[in-house]
């Protein structure tokens, strides 16, 4: 069996290489970190409630016919996924004015967005993830048109099949981040995560964050809002 | 006659009303601003130059068929032009990496870029101009999609021209924004003003700054610079 090595350690994952040069091993772990790494805590129990959410969420992506990198979960803390050479552009999917954009345009928190408004981000830790356009994307070569046609394409068929998910849960879909990689064959194909790490949930009823929101500000205990996301997704809690 | 009413003061012109509603009478001055307000001067002759510089750079637009809200230039500060309404959307438009392209991507200063960059800034002083995408544009409802698309197009042309244009000066032209506004009847129209104190001009030879960066990083006589970018473009210079 060849050595697994460590390809990468992030702020909330590791992956490693396996046997199958095609196939990573990624690991969640429980660190939690905010304002581009400057706030930092570790969080019992976060790792395996992003790894059984997100393996949840992008299964339920494939039988709505949006595929992933997602391969299988092998443990409370891993998943096997496709090895994607990752487009360094985060994109967000807003549905609900929130956050950045609030601060940014002046906008209310909680106001509703007549269509979704798509973001993109350069990822550039160093440059604080600064916003960009497709311009931008076109002169740094982050990406070809066409990858982003199919890019934003992908997006918001996710937001539509998230949406609707959410909404089922009484859970409102206020904004989200995803990354896109690239296979050897020029595939584009939806990578990295989908959580409540990258995404804004709120309770329908009461507005509850069940989100990183919930440790950006101070609002409480993280991992409530994360098992209560789980459980209502029909996922089973594995704790308590 | 009709009491002639000052309609706005900004940073850098009065406007007034005229006795023809669709007119207003630009009034030029020597304020010179910087970082958003922060940095504030004084700057004897700034205006007589930008109002010859805006004056002769909007008629070298109109002939090479590009329109603009430019009439006549009726004094050393003054300028008649078509009263229109502002789109809030500040374009700018690269040639050359500078200010804060490069600052927020990391890319060196004085990069030749393949194609020009496109950017809209929402003019929103309270907010500190944040750069904005379609997307926000069209949530903010700054501009249809399809006069966000006129605007594109005039903005390229403009470019072409003006490059052009300072070339046989042996300047370089690195970036500019422009303005737009809407006539009572729908038309999007180049408004504003062309100017050292809205573009970026560079020697082609030295690479001197002829314009506000010299200003705003303390680089030696601000109207210097501008003097000398009216004598290239033919325009005769009334100081001196
Ligand atoms: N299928 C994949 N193949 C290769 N790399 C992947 C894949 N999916 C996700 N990644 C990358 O794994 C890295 C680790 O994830 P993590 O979320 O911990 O990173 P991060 O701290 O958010 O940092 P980064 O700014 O690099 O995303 C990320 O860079 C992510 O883009
Ligand atoms: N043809 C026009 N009709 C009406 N308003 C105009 C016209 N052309 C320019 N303006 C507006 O005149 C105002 C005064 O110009 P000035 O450059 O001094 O403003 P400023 O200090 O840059 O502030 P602002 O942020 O409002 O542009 C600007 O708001 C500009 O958009
Ligand atoms: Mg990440
Ligand atoms: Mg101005």
């Amino acid at each position: 069996m060849a050595e697994q090595v460590m390809l990468y350690e992030g702020k909330a994952k590791r992956i490693f290489s396996t046997e199958n040069p095609e196939i990573v091993r990624v690991v969640y772990k429980d660190s939690a970190t905010a304002f581009n790494g400057e706030k930092k805590a570790e969080i019992a129990g976060k790792g395996r409630l992003n790894n059984a959410i997100t393996s949840l969420l992008f299964s339920k992506l494939m039988e709505s016919g949006i595929a992933s990198h997602f391969v299988e979960k092998t443990s409370e803390l891993e998943q096997l996924v496709k090895r994607v050479t990752i487009v360094p552009i985060e994109v967000v999917v807003r549905n609900i004015v929130a956050g950045s954009l609030s601060k940014r345009m002046g906008l209310d928190e909680g106001v509703k967005l007549e269509k979704p408004i798509i973001e993109f981000y350069y990822k550039r830790d160093d440059l604080g993830d600064p916003i960009i356009n497709e311009d931008h994307i076109a002169a740094l070569k982050l990406a070809t048109t066409e990858d982003l046609e199919t890019i934003k394409e992908i997006a918001l068929r996710v937001n539509d099949v998230l949406v609707e998910q959410f909404n089922a849960c009484n859970v409102r879909l206020v904004d989200f981040k995803l990354e896109f990689g690239k296979l050897n064959d020029g595939t584009i194909l939806l990578a990295d995560e989908i959580s409540p790490d990258t995404c804004r949930l709120w309770d329908k009823d009461t507005n509850a964050k069940f989100d990183k929101d919930v440790f950006r500000r101070d609002l409480g205990n993280l991992t409530d809002g994360y098992e209560e996301i789980l459980k209502r997704l029909g996922g089973l809690s594995c704790s308590k």
